[in-house]
């Protein structure tokens, strides 16, 4: 792959640790492809000096064009990024006084509103205010400001981006940073890559690695970077190249149209999920869900705009409440048993009546590790979809994995049942 | 910090570019903590041999003890980190006949019931039972095995567990790792260090800061390595240290007791989640959710156990579903609109009684981007907890943030005001 390449510092003892998990560095990854650069690394470290001036010094021993660093920019002593910053591209560091008025100007509202003591409030602000020579300085987003910082006058290192760690923060960091002129210098020698993302679902990863090598051995795979990636089920295959490469991708594409049309479900990356809202076009939509326990509703949910189709979800985990709020019939969870096709039909008929909807989607199962037993064993669900006009679609499958897999994956069939329907 | 240090490089394109969430590293990091080693970097790279190679070479260069991986163990082409971690240990790698049988014996069962074709299978089975000489060969789960690899005799390299990239697969594999004479050889070096954590809320972060620059001044922070943690209006206080510095850290923790003490929820780092769970020692919760949109249901049944408290969430997004689902009154909802206190408290009485619950909790906002206006702006939430038994809270708040954020907080919020209700 020709172009500019770039490298990820996150530092942050709570995301080595994972008491947060990570979105910064996967999210950069994308906007710096866009850019024009790939990353290549993303190194993870404490709130440590040694640890994150070892890191920064990897990037440039690798060759990187730019360093994107992200977190460490807060007011107490564990924050230490701007000034390691500083060092690495020897920069001195002084404290820019129309930026702290800046900052000042920010928290003041909120010390009064809270009742903050301003003197300590103040002593952050300071620090915070302490910058290296000739960055440009952006924001702040919050109290601290992001920084586009270069090496000193013939120091050949990379240009380093300094952001801050809250997801919201970087992001309109972000913006501004890309316009700069220090970033767009750099950003001059990338070129942006392009890619094809196919999703399919049931087919084993041995046939897909050998469909590859059998293209590979006929046409050849050239530049093309292809990587798979099986998840919860479903196999989703990227396939990247330089634009002198696309008759290449739409051959392999034709290949796998070849061998597994009808599995694939999508050719540009759309989820199936992106796939359903898509396919609903603001009819309304409800789900019972038992063993999933919200989580399909917490899905179709995190999308803005989620009130256009989406009328509620009845989750319902005890049968009294499977009774009760979608009344499912006490002798029928007697007969069949709460995890049973009868009663996920009765939960989807339930929901559409209740919400007044178009589609219902019932979930009914055992997520593990407690409830199985031999006729039902953990991984044990029923999943029912039903529309308002008669249709209806059900499964029953035993799913592997731990509880958080089955509850995963639950969602995941019961998203492929409703695709199925509407596209009916 | 004294004792064996570890490095973690996790390999997967679709980990870099954040289409896999990474989970494994941070779960390593604290099963590492256990066994005495201390992690310094954790890197990520793509299924590139360049780059996992120039990765492990950091590792080693570093002074790692050991080096974790994980991914890269399948049957495709992408999947080199075996052959890759040979390479790294100057190991030859070999074909181990036995484990091809087994990988043999686990995959033919699903080739039979799903109909695959046997030959390719067979060919990733080949690939997956070559490994490298000297090698502890752990598992499979899955179809791949796991590795302890050690340097080839006179070689001053680290020793590397190579693990699954499915967390399911690899925590299986851990178990295993951690008892062979390879691995706790490297681990005889390490000493577990101790820690606590404290939880707090409302106290911004400049005052922390403040607190431990006394503290420092006044008593010295020694060898205390203490890290803050601001997330969703929760702050998270990491000190960790070497068994010597108890006492230290005991004056230190005594010393936000005192500037703090009632805003310090949790002293032994047990979550919120945790704590409601706990204080409702069985007795029924429902919930009753708008724009929290199933999330508060995701958190509170992510446990496994959950169906010992929970009995179930009513996610009303629509006003008809709060109407017909709950028994909102509509001349309510038409009066004061469905973001209200009047309605949350109905919604919260109306779960009450149609779950038959002891408590239940209500959440009904403007999550956003849309739906704000001057009087009721984006982030404006109202919460209201009922117990059977008569008592009452409530809260009206408007939280910052994007949508994301306003709807973690909200849920944060939900949870806190439980918590202060059962703790009465």
């Amino acid at each position: 792959m020709s172009g500019a390449t770039a490298g990820i510092v996150i530092t942050g003892t709570e995301v080595l640790t994972g008491r947060i998990a990570d979105r910064n560095g996967p999210w950069l990854t994308e906007q710096l492809r866009i850019q024009g650069f790939e990353v290549r690394h993303i190194t993870i470290c404490r709130d440590r000096e040694e640890d994150v001036l070892t890191q920064l010094d990897f990037m440039h021993r690798e060759g990187m064009d730019l360093i994107c660093t992200t977190g460490g920019l807060g007011p107490t002593a564990d924050d230490m990024t701007t000034a390691l910053v500083a060092r690495f591209c020897e920069r001195e560091m002084f404290l820019d006084e129309p930026l702290l008025e800046r900052i000042r100007a920010i928290v003041r509202p909120y010390a009064e509103r809270f009742g903050w003591e301003l003197s300590a409030i103040d002593e952050g602000a300071v620090k915070q205010a302490h910058v290296p020579r000739e960055a440009a300085v952006l924001g702040p987003a919050g109290t601290a400001p992001g920084l586009v910082v270069t090496p000193a006058e013939g120091l050949n290192k990379p240009t380093v981006v300094v952001l801050p760690g809250p997801p919201g923060e970087l992001h309109s960091i972000w913006t501004e940073a890309i316009e700069t002129p220090e970033f767009r210098r750099v950003a001059a020698t990338g070129s942006v890559p392009e890619e094809q993302m196919l999703r399919m679902i049931g087919v084993p990863e041995p046939d897909i690695a050998r469909t590859l090598r059998e293209f590979d051995a006929d046409q050849g795979l050239g530049e093309l970077e292809v990587t798979t990636c099986l998840r919860g089920g479903e196999m989703e295959i990227l396939i990247s190249h330089q634009p002198a490469e696309r008759a290449r991708r739409e051959a392999l594409v034709r290949a796998f149209e070849e061998s597994y049309g009808g599995a694939i479900f999508s050719r540009d990356g759309e989820t199936v999920d992106q796939q359903v809202v898509r396919l609903l076009a603001g009819r309304g939509l409800a789900l019972a869900e038992s063993c999933t326990g919200g989580l399909l509703a917490k899905r179709l949910t995190d999308a803005d705009g989620a009130s256009a189709f989406f009328l509620g979800a009845a989750v319902v985990y005890s049968n009294h409440a499977k009774e009760r709020l979608l009344g499912v019939s006490h002798d029928l969870i007697e007969e069949h048993g709460a995890v049973s096709a009868e009663v996920a039909a009765e939960m989807a008929e339930g929901a559409l009546e209740r919400f007044g909807a178009d589609f219902a989607v019932s979930t009914t199962g055992i997520a593990g590790p407690a409830g199985g037993s031999e006729e039902k064993p953990v991984g044990t669900l029923f999943v029912h979809v039903a529309a308002r006009e008669g249709q209806s679609n059900s499964l029953h499958i035993v799913l592997p994995g731990r509880r958080e897999d089955v509850r995963q994956r639950a969602a995941m069939v019961a998203l492929h049942l409703l695709r199925t329907l509407l596209l009916d």
